[in-house]
């Protein structure tokens, strides 16, 4: 019952308005970017998300995924044709390296194509984007023969990826993890120890599974310091690089979760597998955590994508569902009630849901952005600066949008009166899907601990003081112009953070416990800023097409609107997030473990 | 694997030191509610909940209920004992009037029960919570014979009771009702059309089901004004008051929901089924009010039932579970891990779910008291003041509390991380099932509107100066002792409240949509405002008993620490939802239709 329109026209908005992409056809992939190319992958891949994976997700729901007692794990019905259409439509390696058989694009479009995956079907966005991630680590950490071997088959989505690293008794604290690489004396090891929740872990999408599973060598370091990640295909390549002999890892039991029904979440046992090492002996949680701050954007991106979806279908009930009437009278007076859509509290749903999924999209892009410059502006000082900043962002772009997804799912669902409550109208699913991206890759507390921990901190504030002189730049400018009180009330919350990053400054020292009941406040008032701050560049965009007289202009005021809906009903909270950190520690800590 | 203890201490707190109890004994019904019944009640109600009831909770979700091709439904496996036990115990009638063969205690020891009932099993507990609305509109609606007729066999537990509102198209707006009566000249009534959404409409439980119906006569009056309330036994009574002849009632479908499984939700036909008016013709709604309005309470109470028992289960994989070390350093160091306990981000969240669930403890509880007030003070003034009251706040604690619930069964599922997400740990459940809380009874939207459009305003706003007034007067007295900081925020926290109020005097006169759009966050303001003042008054008992150097001093100290928690952390959302507010309807409505 629910339906799905791919927002390309709000995707062309922030890139050529907001971030005006035109602008870096100078650098290396963006030069292909041609406005036509750029049509193409959105109208093109937007239709296939819609027109084929979207009518997957309902039923994929219900029909989850199952595993037979030989191990392998069987995807709901209709998921192999798709993941075939994926794959031979090219667009797993939308962002990956020519060289390898990718199409060399910009991240910012991938990123722009992914969004209207996951919002046409997470579960189904989850396999394509396991395999993104693991082919990331290999570009970074792998040798050029595993390049050579595994990169070409997993763009072209022959082969699969996943990443291992959850234990049962450790998630978190990695450190902790007792699988056991032992050498076998040929240049690979055996690999023995038990894996949990491993998304994607085992399917019949593709001919080959290409696990990275972190593992300790023998009199390896203790801790995080001692961890190595290696390559566990689960078939073994031949000679010629065809899947051969099966590996000694088997999928031990598929989980029964919340949500993500369609993807398989995996116990993994690996009894003695044969893997090779990538990367440097005990280095293996760098190498893994390229791959996860690319995990942690695109689950960013899942609580964008479900926002949309979310929120799309919230604004087709609330048009045609009809209770009571309109408080200022009745507006339809021949029909038997009005339309949900005359009443201000579901109003009110409707654009903090708007609000939320339009401002995170700007974000998301902008992030995205951020990672094409790292890789491929032509000063080093340039890519450096836009690698800082995006490493500032992550953790809030991961947190909070995931938050946001939650949140602004959970609001479409009530939309829904009673209906919401039940399956067949979709949107429980959508709050289902959506609670786990507040968990995996970091939960969003970890997340907070990251950003308040390492990336705030790290050379001294730089980053930190690079993206406020950035929001400072843009509120200086658009002061005096007609969005000078949405500029006002923006500099006002960034001036709460700014005072909160004092408070935390002058406590934190005295006592770590300070920063870490901050952290999360820190996090989502982060959050609220960034986005306002992509509010401000969208109302400036949209004005200054208003002004020229170019553009749609209903689609333009309403850029307008919502960035004042933005400025007057959710930057408020800037301020009681600020009080609420500067409590600090002592009641959040003060009772003895006894007392619970 | 989620363990469940009835928070008896808490509760004992919360009548004896919090709500004074004691002092009521010269009203009927109270007198029989000594300290020694008190724990009675207590601790072998906890005792049941705990060990017959919480087992079948998982259980219960994952089988579900199943309907047969002959329409009877079956409860899953080990309900029809559980009901039998809390039936044959007297559980179902502890408040119901002893005249129909109820306990006759007090609503406030019922209330106290029903948490305990809920956080055991909640899909369990919407049985008898169901056929206690149904007792309560017979007790107000229905005529001697007719309360002579149920009341005795739905007060022992032998028949059950439903509320059948809503139709396919229409929940909130029953004014749109298509369910016709027609008179059968014998007194009785023909009653056709559909009903949907219906909790517990079939089920094996009981001998038979009393279904209150609403339905429209012949030539009746459009709109809410034509709309009449009839009693439909599934089993019309034969001539000794035994189930006889099968009515032409019958439930078509069950609906696979979000959660609460193991409750019938149904779709309820009745085809000529025979069904008798309760009360006054066309006044239908009236009756049902009485019903809902003690639903209403009841929902609430889901919202506390469902945060008492995730905090407890998040409390308890915090102790145990061992993930990364102290900010302070090391808390076990012979451990490989300190425990999630030591974390002050996972501390955040525990103490939010404390301060929440304590918190809404003291306000149901406080509200239940109103309810006895309003039936059995001694003064007409007195209980009609108590009724104002108790009216006032329902909206709020139906809507804020189960909002509360969502929020700490999302919260303490965080706790879990991954695993949070996984059936077996029961989270997720919890989730799943607090959600439908915020719906049902009138969406939280709904509830917002009542507060907001009927009750604020009722008789120039005397009630809600009267709750003000109660407030001052615990404030004034704090203020100069040990609670002065906690008197001083929660004092702040009201002047926003009284400010915004101000402002709707103002702006909702000129546009009622300034009252609409304001509605949402006026309503959880008030709840965190009452929920303060729950705790300055908690905290000034908790301070009472450690200056008398009675009680048990780690508990008392624990109450203190929880107020201060919840005065930092929670309350500064005041001034953010005042401002919110503030900010009008403009921005929420301002978007043609056209732009969504």
């Amino acid at each position: 019952m629910p339906t799905y329109t791919p927002p390309v026209a709000d995707t062309r908005f922030v890139l050529d308005k907001v971030l005006g992409l035109h602008a870096y056809a100078n650098l290396p992939r963006f030069a292909a970017a041609t406005p036509d190319m750029v049509d193409a992958i959105l109208e093109e891949g937007g239709r296939l998300c819609a027109e084929q994976f979207f009518p997957l997700n309902q039923s994929g729901d219900a029909e989850g995924c199952t595993r037979h007692e030989d191990g392998s794990v069987t995807t709901p019905t209709g998921f192999r044709e798709a993941y075939r259409q994926l794959a031979e439509g090219g667009w797993i390696g939308l962002g990956a390296p020519e060289a390898y058989g990718g199409q060399g694009l910009p991240h910012v479009l991938s990123v722009a194509f992914e969004e209207y995956l996951i919002s046409s079907n997470i579960a189904f966005a989850m396999y394509p984007g396991l395999t993104q991630g693991a082919i990331a680590a290999i570009l970074v950490a792998g040798s050029e023969e595993q390049k050579a071997l595994y990169l070409p088959r997993m763009v072209a989505g022959d082969w699969a990826g996943t990443m291992n690293l959850t234990e049962p008794h450790c998630g978190t604290d990695l450190g902790l993890i007792k699988t056991r690489a032992e050498p076998k004396g040929d240049g690979s090891y055996s690999i023995t120890g038990t894996k949990i929740l491993i998304s994607a872990g085992e399917h019949d999408l593709a001919d080959n599974i290409v696990h990275l599973v972190l593992a300790k060598l023998p009199g390896a370091p203790g801790g995080t310091k001692g961890i190595s990640l290696f390559i566990v295909p689960k078939f073994l390549p031949d000679a010629e690089g065809r899947p051969g002999a099966r590996n000694a890892v088997s999928c031990g039991s598929i989980e029964e979760k919340m949500g993500i029904h369609a993807n398989s979440t995996c116990v993994m046992n690996y009894d003695g597998a044969t893997g090779w090492l990538i990367g440097e002996a005990n280095k293996g949680l760098a190498a893994m955590f390229v791959m996860m701050n690319a995990a942690r954007l695109g689950v960013g991106l899942q609580g964008l994508g479900i926002a949309e979806i979310a929120y799309q279908n919230a604004v087709a009930y609330a048009k045609e569902r009809r209770q009571g009437r309109a408080l200022t009278g009745p507006a339809e007076p021949d029909k038997p009630a009005d339309t949900l859509f005359v009443h201000p509290d579901v109003r009110r749903m409707l654009m903090e849901a708007r609000a939320g999924a339009e401002g995170a999209r700007a974000l998301a892009l902008w992030g995205a952005l951020q990672v094409d410059l790292a890789r491929h502006a032509p000063e080093a000082a340039e890519r450096e600066a836009a690698d800082e900043m995006i490493s500032l962002v992550t953790p809030v772009i991961k947190g909070h949008l995931t938050d946001l997804g939650y949140q602004i799912a959970t609001e479409a669902q009530q939309v829904f009166g009673g209906h919401g409550y039940i399956r067949e109208y979709g949107m429980e699913q959508y709050v289902r899907d959506a609670r786990i991206a507040m968990i995996y890759e970091g939960t969003n507390g970890v997340q907070a601990m990251d950003l308040v921990g390492r990336k705030l901190p790290r050379q001294g504030g730089k980053a930190a003081m690079a993206l406020f002189a950035l929001i400072a730049a843009d509120i200086a400018e658009a002061r005096e112009g007609a969005q000078a009180e949405l500029a006002v009330r923006l500099e006002k919350a960034v001036g709460e953070v700014q005072a909160a990053l004092m408070w935390l400054m002058q406590h934190g020292m005295k006592d770590p416990n300070n920063a870490g009941a901050a952290a999360y406040p820190l996090m989502t008032l982060m959050g609220i800023v960034l986005i306002g701050w992509m509010w401000l560049k969208m109302a400036r965009a949209a004005q200054k097409g208003l002004d020229a007289g170019e553009g749609d202009r209903a689609f333009l005021d309403a850029k307008l609107v919502t960035a004042r809906f933005y400025a007057e009903r959710i930057l408020p909270d800037a301020g009681a997030l600020r009080r609420k950190l500067e409590g600090g520690a002592e009641a959040v800590m003060a009772l003895p473990v006894e007392a619970f």
